[in-house]
């Protein structure tokens, strides 16, 4: 019966298609809800745009257009003004699953996987139907390429529905993304809006024209002329390269000696480190690298643990910089008190990461409610999946009472404060493809408690100073609320008129500030408060708790297809 | 220069592996830390060989050895009595991602996307650059076929090492795989041990057999000789198929007539229906599916949703039962109060689901911690990844207070208490590839919360029950203190002597009790509890918060190649 079963299983046995897997698996990449969906669309389509124009050196402007087609169908459009893309390669890019430029090299981009875009062609074509339309244009003298596409689910490869050259006059070069879905349109904390604006605040260098469905248009524009410096890229560290890896390099590589391969392959390997790897593996530096069997390898990667070797060089990633993130901030939240912080570069897996983290506290904010978190990685905005996320959790563990913040066991703390982390790194490592959630590397959440750590001690100190001047304001008021009879009783005793006994009042709260010092005052000062920016993305929940995130997206209109039924 | 940017960089565009991208990604796997990387090892193996016999109809007996071959570097190995796996076959059900059964097939499996068990395979070449060794049998009279196995990361396909033959005695037939890995053993609720004891409570059809590397043998044995019955395998519901979808199966179909297509390659379509559809979609029932455009299948696409389709049938999915999950819940938890249910089908973009859920209140559990959960996908523990799971939201948005549990607002309740929730389906949508965490689709959502109502509900009459008899309690306790006095002062009003005062107070006791009934006791009464049992998987950590989790996983000795450096 067994020998039969083997058989017969056998014949279901198939391979599966990346495309067919992701079709099913849509929420994995964030098209789990037609809200989400449209949000996800235009995240992946911007952050490419910003991608392709930072790469170019281009200052960025980018058009974001979100047209309601029906009830449930949106068109959405992304424009750049990015380098533009050749004829051959733009099916692949918008239409396969797992085909890019940022996968194999080691630099701090938005986009990473070769995922996203060409999945929100897949949902697109999934919920309507419809090809995706793709018109891009490389020069000034040069016709656009105007292509229509489908992904083929079963092969994961392009599929061309029509392809042509047009005249596109507004522009020398960009990309013109259009996309039509199942979606919904709602403002909120999860909305495209917030998206978009958050952006916005930590990309200052580039403009955003954003029409709403309504219609209305909200103008981002930019704030500062200069790009940030371009991410150089670089070779892996032999310290983040894994025994297998290592084996695969070695079978792969044109050196012809260890010692060549190690000072060619790696970051920070000369050729002094490169000798003291090889002794520390026992292995001569002339070994050929075909030679080396599994046993040597292993050799050569336990000598390499134990070699000092520099950590990996930084100029591969670009930290916002505390100064631009408190900037950002200001703008968007009214506090008493801010303050900012970018920690030194730290390695996870090889990879060089930087963290920074800024806290806004007082001022405007509600008191009594859980605070307000904004992540970013990469200089992207993440606005799902707080709960999964490592800046979440780092956040919730450590401890906010002794910096002034109410907080139960492992909770977020409560009080008047938002707290803001931005990671960059060559390699973001998130918890799904829909790229929300930091995944919880020890190495990670150790630099992002340190960098809140150093923002509550700076908290601390202020919230206590605020707790000093409000008890010396509470005996002030308590002292010159006794003034009047003092003044009262000692007229009195020497027989003074109403006049006199006024004068001894006015010397004795002299005396009182005389002695006291003049009483600070907290007050907010904040010139960059924009309260028309800081309203975008809260129109329609300001009432909610942001913990309640992923809930949000439900009080969309569901899907036709989401329709829920009980069996009788 | 735009120009000149746009060919430069299509240069670097190139496909990506799935191989690649999940070694570079292996967090998503469920490898991100050595801990939990030696624990989803064991999972997936597990997982593959209950469903393997289950499809067989053979009662499974499993065995796991984790040996320790050095300070960071483990053999798994699991071997099952399952009908074996054909020669052919082998190289890619370990050694290929995406590639399996059951992805396209809808049915109730532990497996669904044919990458696990490969990516185990992956994390152990990655890590210890060795081959896995696979040992399949497939009949009494057969030999085994013994095979070794590495994934070529470039292209995904299996890299065959050596096969051959061998003689395998001891068993009819069953499969065995032993891979070598770094990683890190440690007890706890995120280790193979708990992983393993879950498993045998939702799964009393199966035998365990445990060694640990201490080495330790636990055995799990068989609560009964009956196998779940075997989930049937369904068509699609022609509500849960995208418009895209819908599309492509028009393309393909070998149906002559769209109602033939409509009758043949949905569930719960018959002639009648068919026909509704296509009018209701203003089409002819013997359109020709290859004449369908676009637009008319988004007519057809509207038409299924306008007409009223009987609910998928649910014979496909296999739920535990409340009375098994609240017996498993027995023998776990010694508690006062114990409730289970199963809720009706419901369906989710197509697929049918269930959901049911347990409760067990009181008795040894502590009463000011957070509540425990216990989560299951088809009869599969999920240890990780709380925080991110609709189970973990939807007991935070159930308001427990009504029920007896203190909660503040959107946390998990706060109490002497552990809820249990498992969903079954023939699609289960996880929050990544590891498979840890189900994703929030408000049907499901909303059905969690019903469950948990019901269970709440249950609940809440027993703490009421219990605070009644507490208050009761209380009051007699209140009485009978004054009896003695109130029996002394009528004594001595009418004179009596000691005797007899100790007999009016006996007689007030009487009354007492006879006018208030008998004081009802609560006590634990629970014959079903397995203290031995309930042990396995608390040893290390049986000071730690459940919500702690993930927080585990660092507490491991962290990888040679995890170091961190801070830099200059």
């Amino acid at each position: 019966m067994a020998q039969k079963n083997a058989e017969e299983l056998a014949k279901k046995q198939r391979e599966i298609s990346i495309a067919e897997f992701f079709e099913k698996n849509r929420h994995l990449l964030g098209f789990d809800n037609p809200r989400r969906a449209l949000m996800t669309a235009v995240k992946e389509a911007v952050d490419n745009a910003l991608d392709a124009c930072e790469e170019a050196r281009i200052l960025p402007e980018i058009n974001v257009e979100i047209i309601q087609l029906s009830e449930t169908r949106f068109r959405m459009i992304v424009e750049d003004n990015g380098p533009g893309i050749i004829p051959k390669q733009i099916p692949k890019i918008f239409a396969k699953l797992l085909y890019g430029s940022k996968f194999h090299k080691l630099s701090a981009t938005r986009g990473q996987q070769g995922i996203g875009i060409s999945a929100a062609v897949l949902y697109g074509q999934l919920t309507t139907g419809k090809a995706a339309t793709v018109t891009s244009k490389t020069g000034k003298d040069k016709k656009a390429t105007h292509i229509k596409l489908k992904i083929n689910t079963q092969t994961n490869e392009p599929q061309i529905l029509e392809e042509g050259e047009i005249e596109w006059e507004e522009k020398d070069h960009g990309t013109k993304i259009e996309i039509d879905m199942d979606g919904f349109y709602q403002k909120g904390r999860q909305s495209i809006d917030e998206y978009l604006k958050e952006t916005a605040i930590v990309n200052p260098h580039c403009t955003i024209i954003y029409t709403t469905p309504e219609p209305n248009q909200i103008i981002f524009p930019r704030a500062t002329e200069e790009l940030p410096p371009e991410p150089v890229e670089i070779k892996p560290h032999p310290y983040g390269v894994e025994l297998g890896r290592l084996l695969k390099m070695l079978e792969t590589t044109e050196a012809k000696t260890l010692q060549q391969f190690l000072t060619s392959e790696f970051v920070r390997v000369g050729p002094g480190t490169a000798k003291e790897i090889c002794a520390n593996s026992s292995l001569l530096p002339n070994t050929k690298p075909k030679k080396m069997t599994r046993e040597l390898v292993e050799n050569l990667y336990k000598g390499v643990q134990k070699t000092k070797i520099i950590a990996p060089p930084t100029d591969c990633i670009s930290p916002i910089g505390a100064e631009n993130l408190e900037r950002g901030l200001r703008k968007e939240v009214n506090a008493e008190f801010y303050c900012a912080t970018t920690r030194p570069p730290s390695v996870y897996r090889g990879n060089p990461f930087i963290i920074e983290a800024a806290l806004g506290f007082g001022g405007d904010q509600e008191s009594d409610k859980t605070i307000r978190i904004m992540r970013f990685a990469n200089r992207v905005p993440l606005l799902y999946h707080q709960g999964a996320c490592s800046i979440t959790s780092s956040i919730q563990k450590t401890s906010w009472r002794s910096y002034g913040l109410q907080q139960s066991k492992s909770s977020l703390p409560v009080g008047p404060c938002i707290i803001v982390v931005h990671m960059t790194s060559v390699w973001v490592p998130f918890t799904s493809e829909s790229k929300e959630a930091l995944a919880d590397y020890n190495e990670i959440s150790k630099e992002i408690k340190l960098a809140l750590q150093e923002c509550g001690r700076k908290l601390a100190s202020f919230v206590n100073k605020k707790r000093r001047i409000k008890d010396e304001a509470k005996k002030r008021n308590y002292i010159e609320k006794y003034i009047p009879h003092v003044a009262d009783a000692i007229g009195e005793i020497i027989g003074l008129g109403t006049i006199e006994r006024k004068k001894i009042e006015d010397n004795l709260t002299e005396i009182l500030e005389h002695v006291r010092g003049e009483l600070e005052e907290i007050k907010i000062d904040n010139p960059d408060y924009d309260p028309e920016l800081a309203k975008i993305g809260l129109e329609d929940d300001s009432e909610k708790d942001i913990s309640d995130e992923d809930e949000e997206g439900k009080k969309s209109k569901p899907n036709k297809n989401d329709k829920q039924t009980t069996l009788a």
